[in-house]
């Protein structure tokens, strides 16, 4: 049996008359899409249409919570408080349902934006109000988390599905964490490499680190950016080097799912 | 066996750290709470906790969806295009939904705030954008119409569940409709005479109107308000009136509902 | 003396990450930048960078206050209360100008937006309410007002200065209104048709209606567009077959302006 | 020649149809009023009129500039970027000054707000990013910081007026700080004690510390509080007490201030 692996990309992110993004050409790329739920982007008008374009193409639809921060994208660290942070992901994650519900499709997981994600893979607080709001509307739902972080574990013990996941453009450390974004190297750029390195994490279960080390990540979904022409171009590289290669483009959860 | 009716109220128009309302006292008046949903009012953590405070009550709850318009209070017209209304509606909708089945409560009914709710009782194009809306998320959901209003009618035709409301400080028209809240005598302000009447509307189906005349208004709902002591009282007079004639205090859904 | 004329666009409308237009192409294009002010569009510190950007490039500035809708982009009818409007304009030219003052300019015109520009064109009580808003603020401003519209007179019967504005992209019905939106021919697409119909406009004082007749417009600046390459393409066209035929492009207020 | 200190106060905080405060009641009672700038509260309408009400009394005001989070009012930490924060901090003031001039007053000090004002007491970038806001707009204004704080040194040597602030209803550490809230006795809550506390204050330089020792604090400014019943009896003790003793309740800036 040949092996898979899922696609996941960011989609809904465009607001009112700002466009962001190219949903149509990444739903053709990606077996998940992680849709904006109005915190820190997407309008529902906007994430309606993309979920209805994601309906039609078969992908796998999931939460991209986030701080309730649009002028900043989510993009910024909040201090806010456990209840506070429950509420407004039970919030967003109901939104989203209701209007996946209009498209004919429905919200298999969860995968936090921004500073959001970056602070719950280490924060414990932060981590487990998002759990407890995932939980608490939906028990069935799957957390997307980074690979190797402890919110894998917090989110096991509180009966939580989660799915692993790997960036395709960014460069590791070889104890499985990701290089800084303040350090050299940290993002890769040529659509090759990156295409190369996703197919080592599937086949041999990791990727070369800065340093030159084989470093094993356990990773059930690959993270790919469709926000600019060379994002687009880098994750149809991954996409056709996966299909060359015969490893199947499948979404972790969900009609189309792996389990 | 004895007359029933159902009496509603506004809930969950806090927003972070402004209070509105007195909700915990008006869950023991009423028997449906309109929740906002975040659009003129509310947000996530308080919605939450009146959801619970509701649920805890045996109170059945409603979206209370409104124009995006916080600054506002949904008090304002909006020309807003039909898909955006809709996908608006069905976004507000679908997130209360969510926090309910977080309270262990479930929404069962949608009633329009303020400026949207005055349109849609007689512009058909917003009404039919809103129908639209609650029939994608989930077409058991009834809708709560101003009575005598073009409204009724289009929401039958829709397939969508209907019950049209009387309002108890508010003087009639002959013809059924409200008088202008620019006239005088338009609201009133006793709460002896207001239980009175809403006591004649349910065991006669009507009201004296301004004129004098007897008006027939077909109503399966009558709203209070709680957002002053003076409606509280008023409020509170009318339940009592109610009890003390054996009249019924039922939801027109859910559990504990008259269907 | 050459003939001389101002060209004016709207700018500074992307909000956050949200990227809108080409300000820096627009800014060797037009005499005057409408700078959006925070409510419609526009997040600080863009704003700031656009200001900035227009001091180097010495093009006056105006405040291009909106409605508070941002989700709506400002297109959106909103029915709201005088004082609201009123404080809503003082609030957003305010901001507007301390941030010009940052930037090493200052804010010379107000010329209000999209729902709100063409309300007020027409519809006197919120047109009074954005007169008291500017007269309140900075008399000295000038507001630019849709040419042939009643708006025109009551702001000089307010003692606001006023520079009425044609619209480059538009038809022209043969009273000198515009030609609605909803009608075939309302919008232009041809930069050399709109680019000579311009020059028409500033050599003959008028333009040729839809009907064919020659209909006089009184005109101090045209609006101009930048927010697609073809709009781009046309303001180019229109500036430089200005500067060909020896026509000024020059502010009609501030240090470079007219009067 | 009598002493003389300057009581401040937060006002303003009212969001559309929210109310906060009794902003009525506190202008009666301090020398200057913080106003909210609309970023984490304050509308327009709601400022413009609080703004005509300080005017009336004679009160000077200032910007409560904070954070652009409104439902949490300001008090959540963000880690925001500096030219951001910068560009927030002139938006702000920009926008206050304006509806001032509108008002008849003009906005003579900054005095950041919530979670603000907490972090650049000690964070030195978010300070520079501040100061930095200030300065570009006017620097003739006065920076309200925390008494004790480097943000004072930071300020001086940028060239800005500082005025450094003690709060009534706090206690102190006998270092000069202030008790955590998270310890007890870290709000006082007698309004005869705090009054007393105040007058020492002003009469000694210095309060008694939690620990017993009396703890020098220099500061030119008082803050008190509005919004709650208690609040406000706190406030009124504090300024009959000084009124009783004959100190002088002046503002540090402004047409009446003290230099």
């Amino acid at each position: 049996m040949n092996k898979q692996i899922d696609l996941n990309s960011d989609l809904g992110e465009s607001f009112g008359q700002w466009k962001m993004g190219n949903d149509e050409a990444m739903l053709s790329i990606v077996s998940s899409a992680n849709i904006a739920c109005g915190f820190h982007a997407g309008s529902p008008d906007g994430i309606l249409q993309t979920l209805i374009a994601a309906q039609k193409q078969g992908v796998t639809v999931g939460a991209h919570v986030g701080y309730p921060d649009l002028v900043g994208f989510g993009r910024r660290n909040m201090d806010i408080a456990s209840n506070e942070l429950t509420a407004d992901v039970i919030y967003q994650i109901g939104a989203l349902k209701g209007l996946a519900t209009a498209a004919g499709t429905q919200v298999e997981y969860v995968k936090p934006h921004g500073a959001l994600y970056n602070t719950i893979a280490h924060d414990k607080r932060q981590a487990m109000a998002v759990i407890d709001g995932i939980l608490a509307i939906d028990n069935s739902l799957t957390l997307v988390a980074l690979a190797g972080s402890p919110l894998i574990g917090w989110a096991k013990e509180s009966g939580l599905k989660v799915v692993a996941e790997a960036f395709a453009d960014r460069a590791y450390n070889s104890d499985g964490t990701l290089v800084s974004r303040k350090l050299a190297g940290s993002v890769l750029h040529d659509p090759e490499l990156v295409a190369k390195r996703m197919l080592q994490l599937v086949n041999e279960g990791g990727v070369v680190a800065i340093d030159g080390k084989f470093t094993p990540i356990e990773a059930g979904s690959i993270c790919v950016h469709g926000d600019s022409p060379g994002a687009l171009e880098m994750a149809k590289k991954v996409r056709e080097l996966f299909e060359l290669q015969g490893i199947g483009i499948r979404p972790f959860a969900g009609k189309g799912g792996q389990a």
